[in-house]
């Protein structure tokens, strides 16, 4: 098959022919037909700490058709498409058996995606239904990243809340913090390259201000926010947002950062600040941005079955003291 | 003005010429563009509980256009769409500066909307986008209430849930519990009216058998339900909905049941169940249900700034470490 | 041995000698060194949905020592004082592992103690230190009880709590929500035979008054309670703790009714009360109970490590930057 | 009167003939009876952050007769015993009406003790019972400190926690972590000065062991903590912190460190630990930390009303059925 793999620090991706993959026993073969391109991909090309060794397949982020599996699979069939998530577990502990797989003792990360097909296990394989496409099943991992963000953030309906970067993991937690009821939403970046996209996916404004980052958001967000979300994964940004976030507030942190980072804890907690980190994320919260993505399932418009005059309104309200198939029906005087 | 006004219990409402409303310095004129019928409407014309006076004019779920207001009235003007929160408050205590208005000790409900034009405060006008149409704002209110009874009830992203009762109500809280995370959503009612829009509206199975109402939600459900939604408001229900949720789990009340109730504590006390009530919405709760109608708020799809082939991967790859305005870019092998 | 046994309902029990017990191999031998008369026994004595068989011995609050124990038993040796844990379970399923062991599949009630010997099981036997009697061994259970409802309640520093019920548990809810922070405590029962025994325990107020429980109630706790602990378990009560809470409060059930209650689930509503209820306790809270009866594990004076006068301040203030045997000093002026 | 002044930063307090105060008309004169001499104290004369001016009386921790008042002060009288809350605050806005006080936008701390009078305001006056000293009116605020930090950290009945310095702060958290039911406390310091007082307070074992204090500490607390309270304040304790909480554990910072802190973020979200920050105290918890203190309030053993032999515990049993003075009767076999 063909793939792209790893050769060095610092050089590109080269395009191989590598042996079809063979299934183990308790293994699946996926024909990948989406997979995303993250952005930790592209820093493990360049940073020796992730480990890369000559050979190896990155991609993270893929769906596919099952098209093979070994004698133990159980539970899945050759056709079946499917999202990977990416995170291995024995899936069977209890971290495991409640879904919160990255803590189970034999947690590791799942690659292979920037190939033709890849190798799983059935307990990561979710099963996609006809309302989604593979490209759907491929960025299912960035919105359950951000999803496990928001939920542990604690954001409630009516929170104000300034999202720091505008790659995919602050896009994806605008579009929660917007679906979960945020009041308003900013996102701050140094660029503008995804202003527009942002505003699609729930942002209420887009800030660009690298001079001035504080007193912009505070303008945008029109006062200081309730939550923070870091999204960069830069030294300096937990500072900036201890400056950007209310007293009592919450700074919820997604950006990985290997860098070791100064900040004033004085600041802080004079503010009585919190400051909670996010790791990954569960099996029902990436089944719950599956069902995200699966446009049909939720109208709240359905709720109207009709609309009707004044002049009818006498009789149709009696006849809807009978149950009928009518459910909420509309008054246009 | 045309209205249709309360006659009398037992009676038909009447279609009227009423004097066009003049408002009073710190009141607003909305022209009518649609009003929903609620059920509590149709209650309030049968029992006497609701002291509901000849010439009333009912309609508390409308939308409209402002045509007139007081000398006082700041923050609007001629040609606004507004939804109306039929929630009539001071406007300044501590209660309705959080915009928890339904405990501010001048609370009281908002009628009217059956007629041409309705007179309401500023502070209970909310604008509608150009996205949303005058229908939309006159379905915020329920969606409301569903919203708060959500909110209220702790539901996490994974849980299974059961709703009784497919009214509006029901119907709008099974909206919500699949965009918020439940993990499977069951409707439960004594007909089969509602079974397809239940679906439209987010639920994953639909439950009709008044004989056995605990085993077939349970059979539907898979299981016991995390959270039950009273969402009926007859007697009995609360006692099935004990029988019907998890040891540990919890009941969440917005059925409004003004006879007087049995159920054994004991049942309860011994599952160890939570009874939680819900009453009414917060504004920022009518706010989201106003953004959730606001169809082109927040489309997770927009992650994705393009697709390539396994081929082009390797160059691809480097340019996108210079940032650009690529966002999420998928691999088609 | 001795044992007081049960005959049949609304007789007395009746001294008998039984057969010393012999342990299973995962069983103890507790010489019952004190037993509390729980009401519960007096209602196993008088009511037949308790299921009591001729010959068994009531009596579920026991400490003693260990005096034999089967071949599998270890962590336990003859001679130890501990204090039974009433409740049976596996020991090994997650819930027993969380010490939430009245969740267990293979929950049951421990009886027993109203006998010279009593049989066991080793993870509920919990080691007395050499700080507390038997008879503190003996009044674990019920504080343990009451602990897991203020724990369930939410209560928090500050609050109003009202009490329902002057028996062991409401006594020991009085002992807690003082211990953990509450800002009033009043009492209330229908006599007045526990008034200095509640006063002793906590209780800051207690009231009777049969006639009018809630107009005098709210005058002794200076309002509507925050959270009200239902105590008593009869029916009418958790409708009356309906009157005493304030909106948005809690109401904790703790007594056990048999019998079917109304109420009226629509004041419940209106005030947004919340129902919780509690059933047992869990391990550590049987542990944090034993500390509590612990006197000297606690003393908040022991900060102070000496007291000058004005005159030697400044002298004494220079030695305290470097660090010594002292404390917080305090100034007599 | 007399009062030991502030002269220069390095310098010895000097004893000082000041005017008697005189209060306007808003304030009362405390003759002081115990002043605690607290570590922030003695880092405000070597510190020129803290601002202190030639002249200064310090001293916040005090309690003492109220032997003056203005003309507008009501609910006072001279005589009265009081401790003095040190947070000066407008007494009537939103945060002060919840006793939030350090929230009120006109908030700034008390200082005065270390004299013969001082001068304060009403509602920072709390009378002390008969049954507490004025040195125990000393000695709340640091107890309410702590209380804070231990409501804020969200510790549950069993939880295992570590105490990071042994001042007076970490003593006080080591009180209220035994007395709110902490399955196993201990704590750390670079010195075994107070070790002997740490465990009168409530602390299980007491770590020194600066070489090595991670290790230590998890073998003395049998595993990593679930809650670390860092009650220092010198760089470096959080990052150690992290290492000694448990995955998914809280670090509650109280210590005020004014030097920046370098610590790794990344290894900090690896756990997903919760940093969270606790400023000052409410006014309820110090209230709680005077009742704490209240030593006839709540004695756990009043449960007791008899004890009878197994040979009477048939007759007791029936006299039981009808309710008296009886509480809890305990069998001794
Ligand atoms: N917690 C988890 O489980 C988890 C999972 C996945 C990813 N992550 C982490 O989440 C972070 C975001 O991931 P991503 O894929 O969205 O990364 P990304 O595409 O690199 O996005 C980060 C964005 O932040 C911008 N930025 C840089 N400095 C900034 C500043 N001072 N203020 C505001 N914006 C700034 C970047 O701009 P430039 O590109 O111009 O610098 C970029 O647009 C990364 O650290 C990643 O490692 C965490
Ligand atoms: N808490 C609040 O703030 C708030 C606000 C608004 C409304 N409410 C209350 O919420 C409840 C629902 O309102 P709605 O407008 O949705 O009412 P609705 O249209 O009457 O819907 C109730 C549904 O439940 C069905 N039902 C009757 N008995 C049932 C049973 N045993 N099991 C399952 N379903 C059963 C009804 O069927 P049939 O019609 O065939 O009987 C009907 O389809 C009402 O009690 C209303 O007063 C509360
Ligand atoms: N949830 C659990 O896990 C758990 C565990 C143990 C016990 N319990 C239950 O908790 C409840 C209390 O137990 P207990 O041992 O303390 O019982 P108890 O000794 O019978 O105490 C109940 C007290 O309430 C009084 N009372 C009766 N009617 C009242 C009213 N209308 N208002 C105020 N007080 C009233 C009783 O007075 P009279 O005696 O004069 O009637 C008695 O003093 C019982 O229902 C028991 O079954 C629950
Ligand atoms: N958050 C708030 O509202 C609030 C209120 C009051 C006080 N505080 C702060 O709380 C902190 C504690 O106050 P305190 O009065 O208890 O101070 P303290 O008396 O100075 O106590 C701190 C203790 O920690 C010890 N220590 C130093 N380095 C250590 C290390 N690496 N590991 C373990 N222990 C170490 C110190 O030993 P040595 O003396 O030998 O160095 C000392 O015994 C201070 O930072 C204070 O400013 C905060
Ligand atoms: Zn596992
Ligand atoms: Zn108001
Ligand atoms: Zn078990
Ligand atoms: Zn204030």
């Amino acid at each position: 098959m063909k793939a792209a793999t790893f050769q060095a620090l610092h050089q590109p991706l080269k395009l191989e022919n590598l042996a079809d993959p063979t299934p183990d026993a308790d293994q699946v073969v996926v024909k990948v037909g989406r997979c995303g391109i993250c952005g930790s991909d592209l820093h493990m090309t360049e940073d020796a700490a992730y480990g890369c060794q000559a050979g190896d397949v990155l991609g993270h982020e893929f769906a596919g058709e099952v098209v093979g599996m070994g004698s133990e699979v159980t539970g899945l069939k050759t056709g079946d498409l499917v999202s990977v998530i990416p995170l291995i577990s024995c899936g069977h502990c209890e971290h495991c058996r409640k879904g919160e797989v990255q803590w189970c003792s034999q947690f590791s990360l799942q690659g292979g995606g920037y190939a033709e097909y890849a190798l799983t296990r059935p307990n990561q394989c979710i099963k996609l239904g006809t309302d989604v496409s593979l490209a759907d099943g491929a960025i299912i991992e960035p919105l359950a990243v951000a999803l496990h963000g928001v939920n542990l953030s604690g954001m409630k309906t009516g929170d104000k809340v300034l999202i720091l970067g505008a790659g995919p993991i602050g896009l994806a937690v605008a579009f929660w913090a917007r679906r979960l009821g945020a009041a308003r939403v900013a996102v701050q970046d140094i660029s503008s390259f995804q202003e527009q996209r942002a505003q699609g996916m729930g942002a209420d404004v887009f800030v660009v201000d690298p001079e001035n980052p504080v007193a912009s958001a505070e303008a945008a967000l029109g006062g200081k926010a309730d939550i923070v979300f870091e999204c960069v994964g830069m030294p300096g940004l937990i500072a900036q947002a201890v400056d950007q976030v209310k007293p009592r507030g919450t700074i919820l942190l997604l950006g990985l950062c290997t860098k070791p980072d100064t900040f004033n804890s004085f600041a802080m907690l004079g503010k009585e600040v919190r400051l909670v980190t996010s790791a990954f994320f569960t099996v029902p919260e990436y089944e719950a941005s599956l069902a995200a993505l699966n446009a049909g399932a939720a109208e709240p418009r359905l709720l109207v079955s009709g609309t009707i005059t004044l002049d009818d309104t006498p009789d149709v309200f009696e006849t809807l003291k009978r149950r009928s198939g009518e459910c909420k029906v509309l008054i246009a005087p």
